[in-house]
């Protein structure tokens, strides 16, 4: 019998997994600020994998999701057990990779002590969205064109493991998010001289090719469509069943009272 | 016999040209504060193409070279002159692609009335660089594989017309030039949050394929080399020959004062 233990992150998605999965372990980590529900708990450290893969093993855990914003503690190599000693100089090297290459070597620590790793979005479906217009107005043959220019973008430069999303206005490209994230961009391109810009614009957000959505999903929520709307823009696209809308009902709420359409396509 | 006239923008370049091409005349617009050198000077307005090209061919003039910074008067069509309405619904056409759009169809009504169009660094080499270190210390392996990358987003994203610079840092992507220009980029760079930088960086500048050089070169100058300094980049990659050096000896001085480099490399 499989039994799932939710790794808890920040933010609330760990909690809606638990109120989905009432037999899920919840797992929370020193130096996260995390209130665990009333599902069975077990605190632990990314200072000491064995002791949490042993209490994985005790309560009877085949299976785990990552959920919630991984903040990256400091953590004391003078504290680590055997089995973090051991996997240390894996996951450092793995971090010349950055965030996306650590997370790769930490799924596979996981795998490897025999526990499935599965994605957020497979467990509580309602995460993601089927395609259709969510809310707002329908987007403009402008739109239209800026989403397939935005696409345009997304696409070329996926294969270079950069670019979850791009803001296209009047066919000029005004945003790709880099490391600093989707809000960052949003900021920046709330920013834009009057003069330089060409219409309203979208934000499309797509996963890049490879990305594991079991650990790195996109997603956007209620700040989202705040920054969107600061920012001017006339709408957000996402890619059906792969981008998380995080606090549906206020997102789309949101999205309806500032006049921004939210749009999901088949990817 | 070839006679040049410098259609004279915003900035030192117009005057740099023309001390180095004393017989060409000097063409200023209304609207722009230009101040003419001692060259012969035609003074005239985007208003009033015919009268401008009248202007040049009365002038000898065969050749125009496009220099300095291109401002947008309001223009008033009230006051345009036959030529101007003739060439006017053509120039609107080509603004839906933007300036660059706007420029292409611009050198075209100039070549069809016979005027060979220049481009500014044909004309002053001493306006870009050839390949070498021109200062600041010499690159470290890190900044080379920053570089590598970042050249590999510039080539990746040139088809689609997008990307004359971009920002690595550890491995990064920190910035994608977008139409807000490189000062813009490196001001977004600079707000990078500090734990999520991997690395100092570099910003690499290139001309987009296919980018007409005789109208938008890639340019750097004082302000960048501050600019990326302040966004704790190691240094500047150039396009030998194909990027704009402006006010060489300050950039170069400022460059070396702050301990930034500056390499030019082939293309």
């Amino acid at each position: 019998m499989n039994r799932l233990a939710i790794l808890a992150g920040q933010g609330s998605l760990p909690n809606q997994l638990a109120a989905a999965h009432a037999p899920a372990l919840f797992v929370t980590f020193e130096g996260l600020d995390v209130s665990p529900p009333d599902n069975e708990h077990l605190h632990t450290s990314y200072e000491r994998f064995g002791e949490m893969f042993d209490g994985l093993s005790v309560a009877g855990v085949t299976e785990v999701v990552f959920a919630g914003g991984l903040a990256r503690p400091q953590l004391n190599p003078a504290n680590f057990d055997a089995k973090m000693m051991q996997l240390a100089p894996r996951f450092m090297a793995a971090m010349q990779g950055g965030d996306d290459g650590l997370l790769r070597a930490v799924i596979a620590a996981f795998e490897e002590h025999g526990f499935a790793v599965r994605g957020a979005h497979e467990l509580l479906p309602g995460l993601t969205c089927a395609a259709g217009l969510l809310t707002g107005p329908e987007p403009s043959d402008a739109d239209r064109k800026d989403i397939a220019r935005a696409r345009d973008v997304l696409s070329t430069l996926g294969p270079l493991d950069v670019g979850q999303g791009a803001v296209v206005a009047g066919g000029q490209v005004l945003g790709i998010e880099t490391a600093q994230g989707t809000d960052a961009m949003l900021r920046f391109v709330a920013e834009t001289p009057e003069g330089l810009r060409r219409g309203k614009g979208v934000l499309v957000k797509a996963p890049k090719p490879g990305q594991d959505l079991r650990v790195d999903m996109p997603a956007v929520g209620p700040k989202t469509v705040e920054a969107a709307a600061k920012a001017g823009l006339a709408g957000l696209v996402l890619d059906a069943g792969q981008v998380v809308l995080l606090e549906r009902e206020e997102t789309l709420r949101r999205a309806k009272a500032l006049g921004v359409f939210i749009l999901a396509e088949e990817p």
